[in-house]
């Protein structure tokens, strides 16, 4: 039987609130096994932007990444904010590694082509996940926390959306390890009325999403992290869990119900 | 025999300038064997510093960190600096990962208590290096490339001389490898006379060294890597080498004449 391995993905809201953070990590450093962390941070890049002056720019809701956008990522996403969260979790006694997909070309991707007219920039499209190095970081007990970044063929550091991110490593692992992979956010799961907490889906299939898609159930924020979950879990990964960030440890739990689990 | 490793530092200098850093990027991922990076990045920070309206502020030539200065240090040594070499690296074959003293607690410090009136902020005094980390890095072939940046008990990241680091880096692992600690500027060594480049001092020993100090004749920027190398030699480095960043596969060569050894 396969080792348990946890991918969980925050995003940018819990890493902006401290103390929400403090909580989120407290708690994930108590998951036992094997894990690994991916983080998000568009916030905080877009303040730390405008006081340089760097404008954000965005084509249906996906950063468009010039060369001043590509080091304001860098340094906010693979510095700032991925070294805070590494340096709180080994507080917290989780050995942590911050690390980008540039590192040891753990994430190549290729640079996103121009279509239509609309250039996104440094944007990544990932080709393949450096699952050795990965697998031999885990292996050594250690605990990756990945910035949303990843790198070109020629040493380009490119900027890659978080879930994809999270998806992708988790898939990459699932030949070695018992993958679930939990996305955590401000919400307890998937909302068919994102103003109404009791809407929680508590589980949704391909078929069960594509009715809620079509029916315009699903806010179009959902959209591409329930693609991603679909992907990742098409490619070997045993579960997805789409939870609130400040019940993470409940979400490692196979009878906890505030949360929307996927299935094929 | 012990393996070989060297531990190798650039200065801020060749990485402000793009073509210098990609010459020495393409050398440092020649040398064969066992090797960690660590880099320093003082102008960059300034630079973005100053767009952010964060001024600079020094003592003695130690930069006095905030807390703003730090969240910078932290986005440009651990973020802008650290990926953009550990991505040049790995298009250079080099398997690099770039880390901080903050990753894994990689380097723990404490906060350098308040002297005389004078209030460092969040400067890190190193305590200690986790060897057995490094270690275990160096054995799975990658290659650690560490931003000067320490982390205390607390969680709190810290500015830390990347000299320093160097220096105690190199002293925690010469149990395991025979090391050899090479630091890296845009002169050929020590010079008597910081203008010509002739008045090079071909090897220095702790007596010559005291001799020189008090006769005034190394700059005063020179001191503290001065000590930093006989405090690496005293811990068991075999060798310190001073050289120029242009030339750093020479400076593993033992014949090789342009450069300042330091011995014991």
């Amino acid at each position: 039987m396969k080792e348990k391995l946890y991918v969980v993905k925050i995003g940018g809201n819990v890493i902006d609130q401290e103390d929400d953070l403090n909580v989120f990590i407290q708690d994930f450093s108590k998951i036992e096994g094997k894990k690994i962390l991916v983080h998000g941070g568009g916030k905080i890049a877009t303040q730390i932007g405008k006081r340089l002056g760097i404008k954000p720019n965005y084509y249906e809701g996906r950063r468009i990444t010039d060369d001043a956008t590509i080091n304001l990522c860098t340094m906010v996403y693979g510095g700032l904010i991925n070294k805070k969260i590494a340096a709180l979790l080994c507080k917290n006694n989780c050995p942590a590694l911050g690390l980008t997909g540039a590192d040891g070309h753990m994430i190549k991707a290729h640079k996103r082509p121009v279509n239509n007219g609309i250039d996104f920039g440094w944007v990544g499209d990932v080709d393949d996940v450096n699952n050795d190095l990965l697998k031999k970081l885990i292996d050594a007990d250690l605990v990756p926390v990945l910035a949303p970044l990843t790198v070109d063929y020629l040493g380009n550091i490119l900027n890659t959306n978080a879930d994809t991110i999270a998806s992708v490593v988790a898939a990459s692992v699932a030949d070695h390890f018992d993958v679930i992979l939990i996305y955590c956010f401000e919400k307890n799961g998937v909302l068919t009325d994102v103003k109404d907490s009791q809407s929680l889906i508590p589980t949704m299939d391909f078929e069960r999403f594509e009715e809620l898609k079509s029916g315009g159930s699903i806010q179009a924020g959902m959209l591409p992290k329930m693609t991603n979950s679909f992907d990742a879990l098409n490619a070997g990964v045993s579960q997805v869990v789409i939870g609130n960030s400040d019940k993470v440890l409940s979400l490692t739990q196979e009878d906890f119900a505030q949360c929307t689990r996927i299935n094929l």
